[in-house]
């Protein structure tokens, strides 16, 4: 048997991740393709299981803390928002229910904003991992990704927050309209293009999608070309957007490496500071974050 | 037998769409769905076939006038682009390879533009058509469609052109990103909402997504409105990147009725003075005339 004092789960609509934690030491990881967007309420306990049941001690009930979609209406219990200005993460973890007697499983509720309306669900994790490792810092966060969010950190709560499509539209455009004819690897000058054009101009960004395409036909535009300026142009059109974030503001960037990465290549060329974490360490922590919630009791692991 | 001068053909990417003709009129109308995108080089011929055989007349040939995605790259023959400035149509259709001796098909070429890149294949029919039933007309045509297109037109020739891809932008957005669990049905006044807030701040566009699902997460906004926002929005956005198009001008829309009645809700809105025009109606005008640029011993319908 591995120690083991917890686990920790990142369940999103598509995968599902699970870490082995010895305190704050990962011990040892698993992950599938179970996400939230194709498993029935039922089924979630089964899922987890089918990754941890090998870790499991007997004779004692094993804390999880749990974030992202599975605490959504229709995840494994809804695990409903809480309102800004607030923490990123406060007591009233919602518990899961389960038949396994081993398994007591936590789930770290989202947080909303009514006005400009916006919902993040995990990313209020990572947020509260970098706030546990970087006590009194106030700014600007970014987390690329599908659905990339800007959270304004101010005395130690979520201010304010704003999410962008813009993960989500490069996939579709680049993978599924018109232009997928025209987009095939990757050329960094592209992107920087790509950036000064979106972000210098954003209104006119409609206009130069088709132009990707065309460039493509007439002159022989590079795909990896055309494939790094519609990156650019999308996430410089995002820059344009979130301005009112990161104008005077120092901004951590939290993601995966290669995206992150061209955020803050993006940042750089506005004069930004920009500090980068990985978003995977950041879960971490926030989740160990939430087991610190936990009353004594239900992290002890007694069998109850 | 009906009566039978020459076949007029549509031939997108998606569909095929073919009419019966004498002089100017209709007889007889069939469509399939052997769009370009699914057909083989070797395959238009029996694709056409299909659909007119029954109509072909014993020992003559009967003239065949394309347009669409049949004359790209991909199609049954390359006819190249025309570059502006031009006329609409020219003499030199493309002509193309058939075995059947009872048909002469003659494909009209697209249209391009160098700065910005951009390409017209089949638009520039219905172009034509317009202009063959407007003499002497000067001002702009907007094509809604999946790629929308703004057409400059002075003293009969085209002048520049621009590709807005926010049809497919809609499809995508609506259909296969997050946001379709938001959205069902139509509400015309999610509509208007939508186009003044794209028309107004297009910069903020990438930060209005995801706020239509955060909405009907929160605040349980209605699917209808939320879809009909969404196409706002993406409209709105681009009159703001047509406005060197349309500012100032009148404007003539061809289009399929339920869309073309969008643009024109959202076009007056600007005091645009805007004309409507049925999209089917000017492209058979567009390929009657390009029937007329045929040489007579094209037209005359001989077997050669």
């Amino acid at each position: 048997m591995i120690p083991l004092d917890w686990i920790a789960v990142d369940w999103g609509t598509s995968h599902l991740r699970v870490w082995a934690m010895q305190g704050d030491t990962v011990q040892q990881t698993a992950q599938s393709d179970q996400g939230m967007g194709v498993l029935a309420r039922d089924a979630f306990e089964g899922a987890l299981l089918a990754l941890v049941e090998d870790w499991l001690p007997a004779g004692r009930i094993t804390p999880v803390l749990a974030c992202g979609m599975v605490g959504s209406r229709q995840g494994w219990v809804e695990a409903r928002y809480r309102a800004v200005p607030c923490t990123a993460l406060a007591d009233g973890l919602t518990r899961a229910p389960t038949r396994d007697l081993r398994l007591s499983v936590h789930v770290v509720p989202g947080i909303c904003q009514a006005q400009p309306a916006d919902v993040i669900r995990g990313e209020e994790t990572q947020v509260a991992g970098f706030l546990a490792l970087n006590h009194g810092w106030d700014g600007v966060l970014c987390l690329p990704g599908t659905h990339s969010k800007w959270v304004h950190v101010s005395a130690g709560e979520v201010v304010s927050f704003q999410t962008f499509l813009t993960g989500e539209m490069f996939a579709l455009l680049s993978s599924q309209s018109v232009l997928r004819h025209s987009m095939a690897g990757w050329d960094a000058a592209g992107f920087a293009d790509g950036v000064q054009q979106g972000f210098d101009r954003p209104d006119r960004m409609m206009a130069r999608f088709f132009a990707l395409r065309a460039e493509g036909l007439l002159h022989g535009l590079d795909p990896g070309t055309a494939r790094a300026r519609l990156s650019g142009l999308l996430i410089g059109a995002e820059l344009a957007a979130a301005k009112p974030y990161w104008l005077g503001q120092r901004v951590a960037l939290l993601g995966a490496q290669a995206l992150s990465d061209l955020y803050a290549q993006a940042l750089s060329g506005l004069s930004v500071p920009v500090t980068q974490l990985d978003a995977t360490e950041m879960t971490l922590a926030g989740l160990s974050a939430a087991r610190a919630l936990l009353p004594e009791s239900e992290d002890r692991g007694c069998v109850n």
